[in-house]
């Protein structure tokens, strides 16, 4: 792809700061589709840090035609995304650290071979293997039916292609990259979802943000549903891990869930038969809504938080999948609209929120590596401090029952 | 594409008459495909007038890999279809005219990505933006379950990539322009239901005919269904347009639309919560079969006309979906072998016809752009003429309930 | 793409013999995918025979992206295979020889575009063309329910793109010829099979093995199954023609193929309304488990073998499908782990293996032409020989109901 072509298209997507460079890598309305695209800060006359953002298509297998964004600061983070796969991120490493999971599946896999109503629901699991998926926005959680159409596992988003890709670099130090992607759930007589999905990094720091604009284009409210379903394994997971969270409120997803109530927030070595056990959580916030969550090694001295704000996400959904190496021994903290059940059980229990016609809301997410002791320290007591003294109430019997 | 490799390939769909070039855009035969392609008047040495034949890939979202053909004539009609999506006309544009609507889909959604049996049969939703859909053949209508297989809304051919695209350009005046394209429907121990979809178009003028071939190539007769679903919005479509056919018969779809059977044949502005009414319609015709419906704007002075044989499709449903503009302010003319019921009950009341093994059935329709007050009062009179004193039954209650 | 580079890349797959060399024609881990390429013997330095290997990407309809790799060994066989349909054998021809028949679907159809799940799961007849499929391995059989989730006809692996696919050569005669390709079912949760599907070849001979090694990545048993299924027509699939093989006992499929018990072994011309009739065998083997099947024509002068271990092995189904010409006048032939009733009623009578995590599991299959009189004698003595004096169990009803 010629860059001044890229640069010369206007921005497609929404008003930006003035001095940054703007590069469209997929327009669906410019017809433009980039398949390898590479630029460095040297390029761009940028002398005082160093790094590079490259789209690379992929090829093999169910991966076939699936690109990928990858972001690289080599004193600081390299930040993979996908645009075949809703924008969601890959993979996320630094030095001695890393966010992400090994998941049996391996490929990026292309939504093209994906079903999603198969395996009763459960399709999903075939490509599942991010960073961080978006789980929803028409729907969200467990399979389920709701007036006799099935609301797959976790929703459409993480399997859409992004109709618009661009990436703006500011020329002003700290040279902020943002790489924003349209995902549309469109459909006639059903939503129209549109949100626009960004990931914001300043290079050389162990920090971004995810800032998404959801907005509904339909004439009619629509139901929506969000869980930034954000997962970690070493070499943050390990036996005696620890999750922390200022908790106004906990409960086992389900009975199984119920047998670890007790020491839910320590982890597990890789462990045969663990399986899953998934909690749910309602966390206290500060006065202006902010929270935050995270988890760290046993050891203390490195770690993620992850920084949201309770009037956008008022749930907290805590996986934790200590199973074995191979089977992906992972755990998810995702903030979100709801809980994991499936669509009628959240509706009933009133968590389903609506978007008005025209209506955009936003999600301001913020995931920081902690990349030693006294970061981790800094973000306990921050935790500690929105805790204060008050309660946490611990129901013992799950909530729902699927 | 080379053009002269193109024009080398022998016609692979049918015989043609003489003095004309032929370039094969797609061959699974030849394995040809052409991924960008355009032609204009002037290469073919024809300097009395002007047009141009564009095949474009298109990129992004989940029109990624989706091909249009764009038929250009600047003192007539420019028209795209899509190969990709079975031949589908996507949109007609011309001197202040529109064949055509907009969609809450607003891409040129790649089959791949759609999954027809989702959201309980009504996959299709996730696509459906075009001017004009087969809605066949294998089966069309409403979603349901037969021999329990599950029949999806509208069939596959609409969701079809053609196997063959040839376009044929007659070299004597006026320069008949042909595009046409296999869409099969070919699975082991089912349908081997193959079409051969044809747009024909004369450079300068306001008309284009769809004439289509179909052939059952298994040794058993078969069901088929076929609905042309042409769809208008503005400039036609406006508060107190108007429809007009001889009409023999008329019923409601359903209970909804049994309300607005009083003023079935004029329109509403764009309405919230209008939803859609749709009407069963059995027309007259003249000796020969003939007959046409129309849609005029509310000053009769542009509209658009569809001429068809009751003998070839002897049924036409009427779907209108006033409701705002951002839900899809559209209206649906569609001459068919069938209503739109799903298809046990089209079965039930004797609407599914059969094709013999070997035999070829073919269907044809001419739209024309009605550019002024004269050529709409021309088809109002050609409207009452088949019409003349014959009594149109109205049905008060749905002939079915789905 | 440049072979020096292919032929840098590391075998991904697994440890090969020296003096070979080795073409990577796709590989997710190296991100390598080859849309055309072609050698032959002579650039390799080989004078002694000769033959060409090839890969090209189809286009058109829905083989849009599908790959073949044609194997071309003038004086013997010339084999296709498709690593976009799971490393499938399309077809195989020699001197008046042919392994294969005539599907209604002539497509080599991408994945993609098939949903298994559609048509109450039979979505895989969409596809459904192949000289040989492996049906398997999380699950085999007819359509059904199990734990909820629908068993689709014949499972995923002849719809999974190979990951990895390499061409290894021998530098050495006979310069034996490899093809293999790396099948993943791999599901979060769910089923980590992975299998390296083999294809060998020695030119200039009427033989050709697949070997495959089927591998369980997951840290937990899982089922599998696995069906070879071997399709063939004319020249040797006619009136009169028979199938041979040592058997032990033989049973209907179902109700009609009751009817057909009598002269089960003997085949029809192609006979409307004949349908399909399946029967159930298990083979005798000699001491070492080494069995065979073969089909001969009426006049016992052209055949094919398949030689296989009822270690790996144990079952046999043999499909009749002997309908009209345009049906897809073919019989099957299949050696598995199981007959192809649906996996709860595989199950229930214990046809179901495990595969232990880490486990690899072989197959190896021998298909001869068999190109005159002498090759079928030869091939009748063996079966003869297996069968000795040993008796037929002949089942006169069905041993389970769909």
């Amino acid at each position: 792809m010629n860059k001044s072509l890229a640069a010369s298209v206007s921005p497609a997507l929404y008003s930006t700061k003035a001095n940054a460079r703007i590069f469209t890598l997929t327009s669906t309305e410019h017809n433009i589709e980039v398949a390898d695209w590479k630029i460095d800060s040297t390029q761009l006359g940028i002398i005082d840090t160093y790094f590079t953002i490259e789209q690379k298509t992929l090829h093999g297998g169910k991966q076939e035609g699936s690109k990928v964004i990858i972001l690289t600061s080599p004193n600081g983070l390299t930040i993979t995304l996908s645009p075949t796969r809703g924008m969601s991120i890959m993979n996320v490493t630094g030095k001695e650290m890393r966010f992400g999971w090994d998941s049996p599946v391996k490929e990026v896999v292309n939504p093209a071979f994906i079903n999603l109503e198969s395996r009763n629901g459960a399709g999903w699991l075939e490509g599942f293997n991010e960073m961080m998926v978006r789980c929803g926005f028409e729907w969200a959680g467990h399979p389920g039916i709701e007036n006799g159409e099935m609301r797959t596992l976790h929703g459409k988003a993480g399997n859409t292609p992004a109709s618009e890709v661009e990436i703006e670099i500011s020329e002003i130090a700290p040279y902020e990259i943002k790489v924003r992607g349209l995902i549309k759930e469109s459909t006639f007589k059903k939503a129209d979802l549109q949100t626009i999905a960004e990931l914001s990094y300043i290079p050389d720091t162990y920090s971004f943000t995810i800032h998404d604009h959801l907005t509904n284009h339909a004439d009619y409210p629509r139901d929506y549903q969000i869980m930034y379903h954000s997962n970690f394994s070493k070499p943050l997971l390990e036996k005696d891990a620890q999750f922390i969270a200022p908790i106004k409120e906990i409960s086992p997803f389900n009975d199984y869930a119920q047998k670890g109530l007790q020491d839910w927030a320590t982890y597990l070595e890789p462990t045969k038969n663990f399986d899953e056990m998934v909690f749910n959580i309602v966390p206290y916030s500060d006065a202006d809504g902010y929270t935050l969550a995270a988890l760290h090694n046993k050891d203390a001295n490195k770690g993620v938080s992850i920084e949201f704000n309770i009037n956008e996400l008022p749930y907290l959904t805590l996986w934790k999948n200590t199973d074995t190496e191979k089977q992906g021994y992972v755990t998810g903290i995702e903030p979100g609209t709801n809980y994991a059940y499936t669509t009628s059980i959240e509706r009933e229990q009133g968590r389903i929120r609506q978007i008005k016609p025209g209506q955009t809301i936003q999600f301001k997410i913020r995931y920081s590596a902690l990349m030693n002791r006294e970061a981790v320290d800094t973000v306990k007591e921050t935790v500690t401090n929105i805790q204060g003294n008050q309660n946490i109430t611990s129901i013992q019997t799950p909530i729902a029952e699927e």
